[in-house]
């Protein structure tokens, strides 16, 4: 039963299609479908949409969707997919409309975006990156007036890194040298191992490094990528794109989401004995949209069967501050790795991180980078190279991932309101997990494993068969049908389990940890007024 | 003669390399060769390097150079390539070993990145920046002491266009919706057509939205994208990354680059011939590297051209600010296109815009958007999925793109101050380019085309035969041959014509006009004087 086949979830990714006049297999739009909306809606309404709202209307336009690369039509990305634009739609209509509707406000918990969502962002953090933004400031006296001791001295020491102090030149195309510097000595302090800056290539958020190693990794289908089932659509997007094979192994919901590694060996024997070689296997740890962070023991076996299959590792740690739980740690795989005696030399391993998660949420500035260590040079220039096209990720990104790794030390001035400030959102984001969980744990017919770490909740949703024909009369997946109602019922924006896939016949969906504490007890309260109504209507 | 064939192309541009022991057609490493390097150089030296400086010694790692992406092994991008990699070696050594070389300083003359040679960034766009960087600042009253009135009021005004005034948060996928208004307006002012912030996507920089269309357009080797040529190798290495076709079109040096439709109608014809489908056009306006600016009758021809033949018109305006001879103008190729007569359903044209170049290079800030029209809603829906799955481009990047299209207007209190500097660096540029462009052709064999446009100048060096048979000797391209010793004996950094394609048998380099003019003269002397004994050592 939980044996998955490529072409069956594809099947039923299909199902939750609006079926298209045209035959095309591989043809997933983006077009909503919504009680709100019989016909399609663009995702953007405007002059444009309403002129053209189909090829026969502008037949003597080149492009057509049946002429674009087929491995875009593929790719699917169902965090800002079909109920996003259904809420921004009913968003725009609330401005309009105020009694319309049974809620007053569109609740986006479908995406881990923490300042959306009212999270402050780090004090010093952005007083350093002001700084730098208008380095005349450096030279005035009331700036010591509005920005702290600490926050000053980094900024000059940033400049000081950065040739002729110009943040707005092109860096380096791995990132400045300096701030790759500070990068590698957090690691360091993070890891108890060496790591070396020119391992880091800075990134503009994490999206663009994965792309990077897809694009390496994959010439053709052939090429397959182990990864974990349910995922980050990013992983499926970025494979589909890139035009290779997702290699799935499940992970185990009724352990925790464990990660077994007898299933990672049978499913790189299915994908062998199809002829696909298994070029790498992304781990998302801690994970998401499941939540569980991995024990030591068990990254050991993975970082083992790794080395042994010939698989370079593509490890998503950008949860790495994300752990709520007194019982588990982060470890990252390099550390694990080497505590293990695997050097340079034995295993290939790809970090990734990113400035959007952790306590810090800098999703609007897309930074990150890559730790990549494991390959030969000439590999590494390709990396370079395919790097060097792009020239370079944005600075303030850049610099911000160099804060992260490098926060204010005991001693300066910002560093008791740093670490309140951290301390404060980590708390509250644990709490709000824990929170969450109990409740969707009350509903009828909901089980929700524990969020170790990351941003996620992704409950199991046992739903009645009534309902399940109701989705399939709707044409929709049951999940998708449920996230919905819940939409248009309370405001609230889920993400349907289907967009991460999952095993064939059951339902999930995934919720955001981040709406900010004091609106968890309405959150629960709609959730559970909806959900205890949905029942009624469908219960078999 | 001028008749291109890619592979004749493709040999000329691998002679330039040096032959791998290896037999693998298409690989083109980016390890250094130079007078100072006898053995090949890695792009940066670190432990790892020295470690592993080939795949024999690290032969239980899983990726090796045969086993990736042949697409990677393709792209070039010489703007960062091997001559750029020796410069940092030579930046490097020249720190420990000052009277070792003929130069006390490198001269980065190889890219458009003019803060990097000390221009200085446009106040009021810096001011606002910071603001939105820590907003903190909006509520002290030290903040008017140090930001003019119209910064303050600006950033207000931005921040009340995003959600919740989070500057931290992923934007909707095309950008923030306020800031799209204000690249639209600045649009229809500049061209005196309507524009549509729903027709806006902004990106980090062009280059992600060059990549973007790429891949949308490009399913195989079948599909060919017409390129000038010389061409900004990003084209060249997008197409090879996405497995496309460069369908080159000549530009003609004699009639100053000049565009000639029977050009691009003879290689369309020729592709057709091949079995390649050709998608797009290609054109770079202002030129790069060749700094022309077409006439508003060819820009016209070119769209009858793209309307009669079912082509989608890539029009790269990046440069449209920068313009310095009287006697030429900007025009956009929709402001063209609607002028004729032709909208929405007639023509599709993509339009890339950057903060990177104009008179405000702000390259490390990474922003830019495109411009989309002419396509159907299907279509559209593609390109926006494939938008959010990298979320959105960063958020400073993004309010800088709406301040390029907006700036301060009379009345506003930074208003003159922002002329002043604005008119400050444009006439320079100009000063600068024509300074260079009669030295240049003042040379023995040189013969320069003048830069009515962008910030590179790309003229012509008819090298003696000795010079050819002793690059031929080396196993490198003439004109790198000529850069790598001018680099060697000045420290001035150029990127050889072979890194952009070349009329096969010509050779050229390509010039930024970006130092600073205080530096011109002493960069005239040096290669002046590197010329002379050049042509010295090599004449017949």
């Amino acid at each position: 039963m939980r044996r998955f086949v490529i072409g069956q979830a594809k099947n039923l990714i299909d199902q939750t299609r609006r079926p298209r006049p045209r035959p095309r297999p591989h043809h997933n739009n983006i077009r909503l479908l919504s009680p709100l909306a019989s016909d399609p809606i663009p995702v953007s309404s405007s002059r444009f949409f309403s002129d053209m709202t189909g090829s026969d209307s502008s037949s003597s336009l080149p492009v057509t969707i049946d002429s674009i690369n087929p491995n875009v039509l593929k790719c699917e990305y169902a965090v800002r997919g079909e109920i996003v634009n259904i809420a921004q739609k009913l968003q725009d209509d609330l401005k309009i409309n105020k009694d319309a509707y049974p809620f007053d406000e569109i609740i986006y918990c479908n995406i881990g975006n923490p300042q959306s969502l009212s999270q402050q962002p780090i004090t010093f953090f952005r007083e350093v990156l002001a700084l730098c933004s208008h380095t005349a400031l450096l030279d005035r006296d009331e700036t010591h007036a509005l920005f702290s001791a600490d926050s000053i001295a980094r900024a000059w020491k940033i400049l000081d890194q950065i040739p002729g102090k110009a943040t707005g030149a092109y860096s380096h195309s791995q990132g400045i040298k300096g701030l790759r510097d500070a990068i590698a000595a957090g690691i360091e302090a993070r890891d108890g191992f060496p790591a070396d800056p020119n391992d880091i290539f800075m990134t503009d958020g994490a999206s663009p490094g994965v792309h990077m190693m897809m694009q390496l990794l994959i010439s053709s289908e052939k090429d397959g990528i182990l990864c974990p089932i349910p995922q980050y659509p990013l992983y499926s997007a970025s494979i589909a794109l890139h035009g290779g094979s997702l290699v799935p192994y499940y992970l185990d919901e009724a352990s925790g989401w464990g990660l077994e590694i007898s299933e990672l060996k049978k499913q790189l024997e299915d994908a062998k004995s199809k002829g696909i070689t298994v070029r790498a296997l992304a781990v998302i740890n801690p994970g998401n949209p499941t939540g569980q962070v991995l024990s030591e023991e068990n990254q050991r076996d993975i970082v083992d069967f790794c080395k042994k299959e010939g698989l370079v590792l593509l490890a998503d740690e950008v949860y790495q501050e994300n752990v709520y739980v007194p019982d588990k740690k982060f470890h990252s795989f390099k550390k694990v790795a080497r505590s293990m005696g695997y050097g340079e030399k034995d295993i290939s391993i790809v970090s990734f991180q990113s400035i959007s998660k952790g306590y810090y949420g800098e999703c609007g500035k897309r930074g990150g980078y890559m730790e990549v260590t494991g390959f030969t040079s000439d590999v590494r220039e390709q990396i370079y190279k395919v790097a060097s096209v792009n020239l370079c990720s944005n600075i303030s990104g850049q610099i911000l991932a160099s804060l992260v790794m490098s926060p204010p030390k005991p001693g300066d001035e910002s560093y008791e309101s740093y670490i309140a400030e951290k301390e404060g959102i980590l708390s509250s984001m644990a709490r709000r997990a824990k929170t969450l969980e109990e409740a969707l744990n009350k509903l009828e017919g909901i089980t929700c494993n524990r969020a170790e770490g990351a941003m996620y909740l992704f409950p199991c949703i046992n739903l009645p068969q009534k309902a399940i024909a109701a989705a399939e009369a709707a044409k929709t997946a049951p999940d998708t049908f449920y996230c919905k109602r819940l939409l248009n019922a309370t405001g609230i924006v889920l993400v349907p389990g289907s967009g991460f896939r999952q095993v064939p016949g059951t339902w999930h969906f995934r919720c955001t940890i981040l709406p900010q504490e004091d609106k968890i007890p309405a959150i629960v309260n709609r959730l559970t007024e909806f959900h205890k109504s949905f029942m009624d209507e469908f219960r078999d």
